[in-house]
């Protein structure tokens, strides 16, 4: 017979990083340690045999940019997608905050839709997983990141590159074999907007970064030499995590070698403790960056992070009219699990 | 055989009323004309017998707060949601905005999850949809959500309401039976607070309200006497209509009765012509509204509207990190579409 679900009382809270109000309500849910995926992945099922992502069939995908190592026998490949959202062929806008010179008759904005719109592959083997590869190896896939945007950013007309990964068809992967997007964008997107607020204004009343700050002990999941991953305090999602680095860093390209292997391994550590403890959920995960073209000087108050959010839930009429997300599960409750949970990690 | 898509080339739009970019990607679609849900939704197949909304299973409902007529055979109800997200038994707080009496430890904001969430059972009978009602029946729908709204803004704590409509499974409904819902919140949410702030830096440019401004024929689905359907300027979804009333209005409780009906005719028209179109997709209305406790003088740049959004792409971690949405059809393109549909409306 299972135990009563716990009966916190319903309240809201507002993240100073992301400036957005958050339900939690556990009276809505089951108990958090028996949240699980309805619809897991089993991406290996798949066929890889006509995978254009797959080692050997690289004529069939979009022009490469480059591949690590530079030979036939190559671990990863960063591509064009096949069906960007944006066009690297267009001119090149250049969008002032506040500039109304592209106003439609006073009314709307428009810009061209220049921009890049990438694809990284992460492992040559259609059955591998990103958290199936070694530390050292996810070290690669994030140095490829950084490689990728250290030329983007060579663009002053690009403003804000946004790194993703959709993990399973339900969060958005329309290929099975492991993969991430890299988006360049003309504009600094409105999410990262509110975020860099928040923070600024943190910073202004505190004279601190607000990801500098120590998180509570209630919060923290693992944490290794250079990083820590935690539940954050305002999660939208259930069960969402953010690995933050220790040191202070507002651009992620600032990763070197060894602090990417480092994040490998706790991004191995939580995607495994996520999939064993949540019935393999689709994911997605996205790298929380700050825009380019602006030094890190100016940015004493912007931290990146990675956040990863398993699906689990929906999101309805009240999600999309107010941008209020409804969590059934405290981050602590959900960081208790995640950090009791033991997944031994090699390499 | 088919004609190829159309080439346009893609764009980035902001727009004044949601304060948010959208990205017109034409290339990644099919035909705006090809458009269909994948998951239909058929609610009159489902069983009756075990649902407490219809009429007869009043007792296994949370407790009414009111029905329309007020008498047995009830032709709409509002009630309790029996898991409410925000508690109505909880301290009322009083949130400032700027206050920050709340802060934990000067890091977050926490507030105690006062509120209420109610449910409008739109018909008695479990196989009709609210599309099916006649307009004057839909009418009395709207006014219910009036009449709700002008009892709970009696709250002083109360900052915002939000009304929405989810229909289908995937688009959040946990009940098949028709009905939409009401949560009251002691905050104003941050899509109200951007979407203010749009309207309002509009409105000190222009000194012209920007939804009383005449919109694009190209974008005009259908009008009546008092409202006009449009496909919004940067619509962040394929198909995204919104509602406007014709008088400028920040208060949806503004409505009367002769409105009303007239608001129930075009929404019953463009549902049902989304249905024929889209093949029945799953779909959320949202009404956007002011928030409560402050007149409409204060507001002369704030305008009501509804909008509908039909679930036929998913979101990834893209949108997901930006906030900001790949939208495959251009508002022109949906709203020719639409327009140029024939659904005879009685009544």
């Amino acid at each position: 017979m299972a135990t009563p679900p716990q009966t916190r009382n319903p309240e809201l809270r507002k993240d100073p990083v992301t400036n957005r109000w958050v339900i939690f309500s556990p009276a809505r849910a089951k108990r958090p340690s028996d949240f699980k995926s309805k619809s897991p992945e089993n991406p290996n099922n798949n066929s890889s045999s006509s995978c254009p992502f797959c080692i050997g069939n690289e004529h069939q995908c979009a022009p490469e940019i480059f591949r690590v190592p530079p030979d036939p026998n190559w671990k990863l490949r960063v591509i064009e997608n096949l069906y960007p959202a944006l066009s690297r062929k267009l001119e090149h806008p250049n969008v002032q905050s506040g500039d109304s010179s592209n106003d439609l008759g006073g009314w709307g904005r428009v810009v061209p839709g220049f921009g890049f719109h990438d694809v990284v592959i992460e492992t040559p083997v259609h059955s591998v997983q990103l958290s199936d590869l070694e530390p050292s190896e996810i070290g690669d896939v994030l140095i490829a990141y950084k490689r990728r945007i250290e030329q983007i950013k060579q663009f002053d007309s690009i403003k804000y590159i946004q790194v993703f990964k959709n993990h399973g068809a339900s969060a958005g992967a329309s290929m099975s074999h492991s993969h991430s997007q890299i988006i360049a964008l003309p504009i600094v997107p409105p999410n990262v907007s509110a975020r860099l607020d928040g923070m600024k204004e943190y910073f202004n009343q505190t004279g601190k970064c607000s990801l500098c700050e120590v998180q509570s002990k209630d919060l923290l999941i693992n944490e290794t030499s250079h990083f820590i991953t935690i539940a954050p305090f305002a999660a939208s999602f259930p069960f969402e995590i953010w690995i933050t680095p220790r040191y202070h860093s507002s651009h992620f390209d600032e990763l070197d070698k060894e602090k990417a292997v480092d994040l490998g391994r706790l991004l191995k550590l939580i995607l495994k403790k996520m999939a064993l403890q949540l019935n393999n959920p689709p994911f997605n995960f996205m790298i929380h960056d700050s825009p380019v073209q602006v030094t890190d000087s100016e940015l004493l108050y912007s931290h990146w992070f990675l956040q990863i959010i398993p699906q689990l839930t929906g999101v309805g009429g009240f999600e999309l009219g107010s941008g209020c997300y409804i969590n059934p599960v405290f981050p602590d409750d959900a960081a208790k699990i995640l950090r009791e949970l033991n997944v031994p990690i090699e390499g």
